[in-house]
């Protein structure tokens, strides 16, 4: 139906004809002669119609925007003056002498062309409206070569595609899983998997040495503003192999990744162990294109009076620490306010300040409500080892360890945005050395990663000191982003056993939900580890997107529906009852 | 940790120092010598330990089957007469200097070595021991390059890989649903996807022009042999095409995997209609490796008495076939019963034969019970119809015309395999003109294969004669297997909704149930069609699998069950009413 893409149309093709495909753009009627612009997958063709052609130019003159038209012209330079280096197509046009209405189309819910503050939920509705815009058109057309250079690259490295089963069994990710019921197993429910984490590891033992697979991962969750119900996950799982290894190869590939597509040379990430992370970022997904750190002050807060900072000085679980902001002392009284607001988000009871105006003035040159409260010596104490300078400001925290941390770790990002502090482009880095465990709010202990992550120490040591161990995990940041995580699996009976009864999982327990595990451990496990990216995450970065949802070519919204399909939808009771199943009656209101 | 993997250990590294890593595949003490064969996915190595490296030697003694280990050692020449040409490392072996054992394992739930007939649920149950046999890492590496090749054939014929969603709205394939339940939409259902269709004409609608996805499927049926709950699809779909295009750019890259994974040389694929598929295979997948044809011979049964065949004979939905086999003058009376049983399947209320022994003695020269009853003349006329020469056994079929397409067309394709009368090895067709719909047993209609596709006729003549209307379908079929179908879809809603109007969807459900694809198609369609391959299937058949589970890693029972890690499995009540559902009772007996 077609010799070119409207898009490919070019002067190298001057004074051939051409035919082509597509939606009508734009339809101008411009002294007595029809422009239309038509549009495809590869862009837009301006299209002439003059009314000497008399059928063309009347249907011609008859299309409406998004009519499917096939057209027949022959390609001509456009007239001086008019040319525009802005398209592809834009030295050329096309002087139509054949158009052919393929399909009508009614007048669109929104606009495609100038498209700005459509609501969103009118876009998910005619979401295959929505995906014709050239913007949409983009980052799914991204999105796809994003899998492809992924696939290539782990190929041509000797991994094979397997792909594991959606259908499967309540898996021990921690989130909420979706449920499937069973027609065959009466009272009984599949899950939809969490992630591939046991299947692959079942693969490594099954000897297949290098695995991947591009897998949709799913989790019944409350939807933050990145968050889908079902996700994408760029999995990998290798054997015999050890951290650097892994990590060499997947910074391999998200390094080509950018070189091929943003023509963007990331250079060798940096390594950071967590705990320097927390302590100078405030966050195990530092965002290192914001040159602001935090800096422990306590030092100098222990023996003062003043308790909103002495308590947290003194308690092994608190931390007071300083954010300097060179060129802050500018931020306004009423910006203060809005900062003091955001750290409350993070259960920050307030955030204490001092603006530098003539450090050599001393305390003199310093303006501050707190000053009082920790002394003269004190605070130039606190700004020699803050290296402040004219014109900075500080910001503190004083609380328990892990507010202050989220804190200051977030207000340092805003301070970044607002500031527009940015070094750089490209951020990114591998955070290491994780601990094994973390304490829960209820004083238990969960595993940081999951429970099948490699501790780098012995089952004893483990044993002993479980919440001071370190694991053999991996992080890949940027721009403060978890683009991907993983670690070095454990991959002895003993050894996994070991960590289930530090978590408290009973031998009941472990046998029911993880006896297969326990089984393949038992029968000659490769050492092996993996990690897996989110694919939507990896590529709302690449393309600056503001939700996972702008690459998602049919997302959900917040409430985990489809508004286009009307999914979830409602069911038939003859087909509840082969499940098994039957809705439960809402509680009738007390009287 | 590993140099090389095992089986790329060759002759050229002789002198060399190797490390490879890998699973003790066999243990010989031979002359107080340790011989290890030792198995990565690459292949087998052997390894020899002298008693004089005590250490090793003492190591090597001590392992036992299925043990990891991680070996150096030096490459040496097989001694004359003990070289292996079946193996890739048949010529060398390693001269073991340093062994480690990285993990021990239990004595193996079943034989690796030497499996013949383990039962496929201990198989199951222990998946990645099954998986660890040569044959299963050659059949999922095999999956893994057919997609592999899949994927490129199709990015580079400007395809873009795009996700569907897999919670998503009952899909109209006419098989029951997988259901998930909604815990943020009381009382409604997600269901898996059966197929992609209605999202892959979607993206058509949204201009992406070319789509595929390697797509899970979900059908929630009774499970046959070759049947799973979840399956993988090649998924195709292209717009502003025709079903020729189509056809050569799918029959391209089917030819291409043939090629490079087979080095088979498919050639143009032949087309048949439908109508003459089921006229002279009895099936619209006709095997054309088997050289027997089904041929109507009601013109001379049509005036006897025998009812048997003057019935259908004269019935306008009946029919008489004859299948002339030639050699088969040799099959027994018992094998004869066997086949009638056989046919009975099919619903053939008997099986009627003559055997061609002396053809030049007119019927004195044949043997049969029927003859009597057909007559001398009509005898040798259906002889000189059928071509029948002396060695033929000649069977018929006498019934509606559908059971005598099912019942002949199955035994042709067991005559084929039992007689081994295949003419070649691989034989492709593409299958076409079928009817848009067919009558159903309660004597309505149904659409072949899917409401979506585009008659090859007007609107006005689709409703005038439906069910002689042809569809623009077509299946890509190979040695009697349907390998992959698709079609032109519709593209105009008026078509669409006379579709649907002639397979009787009341205007309340068409909106309902397909409402935004209605929509859809008013804002502006391109003509699109596409096609779908089972990949199980053509792997499995690439493969020569018997069944599509032994080309997945984890595929489920035929009672829809995953014996490994026991799913689907029970779920607690407190999840249940999160999700606003419960169990049903079971019934009380009747007292």
């Amino acid at each position: 139906m077609r010799t070119h893409y409207c898009g490919d149309i070019n002067e190298t093709l001057i004074d051939q004809t051409v035919t082509f495909c597509g939606w009508v753009h734009r339809r101008r009627d411009h002294g007595g002669v029809i422009f239309l612009d038509v549009r495809d997958r590869e862009g837009l063709v301006q299209v002439v119609f003059d009314p000497d052609t008399v059928d063309a130019f009347n249907t011609a003159d008859s299309v409406r925007s998004e009519f499917v038209v096939q057209i027949t012209g022959r390609v001509r330079g456009r007239p001086e003056g008019t040319t525009n280096d802005n398209m592809k197509t834009g030295k050329i046009e096309v002087l139509g002498k054949e158009i052919n209405v393929v399909n009508k189309a009614a007048t669109p819910p929104f606009p495609l062309d100038g498209y700005t503050d459509v609501g969103e939920d009118i876009r998910l509705k005619y979401r295959y409206m929505d995906m014709r815009r050239p913007e949409m058109q983009e980052k799914l057309r991204f999105r796809s070569k994003v899998t492809s250079h992924v696939r290539r690259y782990l190929e041509d490295n000797g991994f094979l595609d397997i792909e594991t089963p959606i259908l499967t069994r309540a898996t021990p990710e921690g989130a909420r899983d979706y449920l499937v019921p069973s027609r065959t197993h009466e009272g009984s429910f599949f899950a939809l998997p969490q992630s591939p984490q046991l299947f692959k590891q079942l693969l490594m033992v099954s000897g297949f040495d290098r695995y991947y697979q591009i897998a949709k991962c799913f989790r019944d969750e409350d939807l933050r503003a990145d968050r889908q119900p079902e996700f994408t996950q760029i999995d990998i799982e290798a054997s015999f192999i050890d951290e650097e290894q892994i990590m060499a190869l997947t910074q391999g590939m998200i390094s080509e990744i950018f070189e091929k597509e943003l023509n963007v040379q990331l250079g060798e990430f940096p390594r950071m162990p967590y705990s320097e992370a927390m302590q100078k970022y405030g966050s195990d997904k530092p965002d290192l294109r914001i040159p602001l750190q935090l800096v422990d002050v306590a030092e100098f807060l222990q023996d003062i009076e003043f308790k909103v900072f002495a308590g947290p000085a003194k308690d092994p679980k608190g931390r007071v620490a300083a954010l300097r902001v060179p060129g802050g002392a500018e931020i306004s009284r009423k910006q203060i306010d809005d900062y003091t607001k955001f750290v409350g988000i993070y259960g920050a009871k307030g955030l204490a300040w001092i603006k530098v105006n003539e450090i050599e003035k001393g305390v003199e040159g310093l303006q501050s409500p707190i000053i009082k409260f920790i002394g003269d010596d004190n605070t130039m104490s606190i700004m020699n080892k803050l290296g402040a300078e004219n014109g900075d400001i500080i910001f503190f925290g004083a609380d328990k360890e892990v507010i202050v941390n989220e804190a200051l770790g977030a207000l340092r990002c805003k301070l970044g945005e607002d500031l527009n502090l940015y070094t750089c482009d490209w951020a990114p880095l591998w955070v290491v050395d994780f601990p094994m465990f973390e304490e829960t709010k209820d004083g238990g202990i969960t595993a940081i990663h999951h429970p099948f992550t490699a501790p780098s120490c012995s089952p004893e040591e483990l044993k002993a000191e479980p919440t001071t161990a370190l694991s053999r995990a991996y992080d890949m940041v940027l721009n403060g982003c978890e683009l991907g995580g993983g670690s070095i699996r454990i991959h002895e009976q003993s050894m996994q056993e070991t960590v289930f009864d530090v978590l408290g999982i009973s031998e009941e327990e472990q046998q029911e939900k993880f006896g297969f595990l326990l089984d393949a451990l038992k029968y000659g496990a490769p050492v092996h580890g993996g990690l897996a990216f989110g694919l939507d995450r990896l590529v709302m970065l690449l393309t600056g997107a503001n939700s996972i949802r702008e690459v998602i070519a049919f997302p959900k919204t917040q409430s985990a529906a489809c508004v286009m399909t009307e999914a979830p939808g409602q069911v038939g009771n003859a087909q509840l009852r082969e499940l098994h199943i039957k809705l439960r009656e809402k509680p009738k209101a007390e009287s």
